[in-house]
């Protein structure tokens, strides 16, 4: 048997996960994965290659993995075996092969996130939304998508971390739709710092209840200002909705 | 104190519930709601009327109960009490004074439900949706629900039970709607009989997947002819979405 690369398309609710990445003793949806695919094809290791790393609590509709092993099995076997061996909150919606330098994260051109907030206290689809408990003026959250779409550095929008080469990031859709009960941002760029979506939307949401002004957000855009003391919105409003490749 | 008459619009998530009715060894929405009464108000056994029966796995985003008691508490004071004794999937979300003989059940001048299908498979959200899993025609969906409207006899599309004194409905909604992903069923009527959404949903989908045809679903209606071995819907898509009183 040759050895085989596979594109997955993975959709999860990440409520009862500790996020994507393989951890010793927390379940995440990476470990849940490897798992499985290792009850499919007996002895080997494969390791399952997440495009993103989404965090404890986010969810996914369209996270894309990818996977090298020896199989004499077609794609569409491949997935119904691996669902087979799955608990109900997660899902291989589609398995197709891909080239042989095919990376979910390194190959990836850009991906498309959504985050939903509710101005009520919802019940039915709570582990969906975040809550919001005051008043927000939606008006001012169109603003500041406005002010997001286009070439920025995202750095006062990111979690700290190690020195990166560039915290630019080329967004090309950044917008709320009213939704019944919702409100709903969607967004998407060639790539997104660490906990820039859940950063992005607290921000927006200080800005729609008057804390900030679209003055001080505009600025901490490209640091031109640094130092407002951004609140990063809850992990399960966000939903990984797409990942999108030129090729593969 | 006097005893004062209130009315309560309640949301829930059905999953974890055995139905709305009290049972004595089952967690529904009634006994858990009584529950939380007695710890807020102390020795008085509080009967909570609710307008709606709904099945085990039914959600309620309108669901409509009446409750009488001695009480102190403004309504918005009783509401926030009976929240905090409250598991997070059901909750109270108005509590407004009502007349001495205002009752949940019997004022009710008629309901709406929503029932949510999808056609693929999801994950999200998949506690609110019924996961068709084969191929079906719109188009049919939408001529079946036109029909549905009006003034009929619905007993075809109901639970056999006791002999009623009527089983006519007055229909005044009828319609699904196209959504990401789903389309929901939207139906308003003056009563239900029993199951009755549940029959129609999927009475309706046995058409659009070319079982029925329209001509035979269209005699079911009206029990022109008996006969059809009709299906029904499971109980997770399905929502009462409001109850509405002509005053109270």
């Amino acid at each position: 048997m040759d050895t085989l690369n596979f594109k997955l398309v993975i959709e999860y609710d990440g409520t009862a996960f500790k996020g994507w990445q393989s951890q010793p003793s927390d379940r995440t949806v990476q470990g849940e994965l490897e798992a499985a695919l290792q009850r499919v094809i007996g002895g080997q290791r494969v390791v399952v290659n997440g495009a993103g790393r989404t965090d404890a609590g986010v969810h996914a509709r369209g996270q894309v993995a990818s996977i090298k092993l020896e199989t004499n099995l077609t794609p569409k076997q491949l997935c119904g075996a691996i669902n087979s061996q799955l608990a109900e909150d997660v899902r291989v919606q589609a398995v197709s092969p891909a080239g042989d330098d095919f990376h979910a994260r390194f190959s990836a051109a850009g991906r498309r996130y959504s985050y939903a907030l509710a101005t009520d206290h919802p019940v039915v689809g709570r582990q969906y939304v975040w809550p919001v408990r005051f008043t927000i003026a939606p008006e001012l959250l169109h603003s500041c998508a406005g002010l997001v779409e286009g070439r920025h550095d995202f750095e006062g929008f990111a979690k700290a971390q190690v020195a990166q080469d560039s915290t630019d990031c080329d967004v090309h859709l950044s917008q709320w739709e009213q939704q019944p009960r919702r409100l709903v941002y969607h967004v998407a760029a060639d790539r997104f710092l660490h906990h820039m979506v859940r950063f992005l939307v607290g921000s927006m949401v200080e800005v729609a209840r008057g804390r900030f002004t679209l003055e001080q957000f505009a600025r901490q855009l490209d640091r031109r200002s640094g130092g407002l003391d951004v609140y990063r919105a809850p992990a399960q409003g966000l939903v990984l909705e797409e990942v999108r490749y030129d090729r593969g």
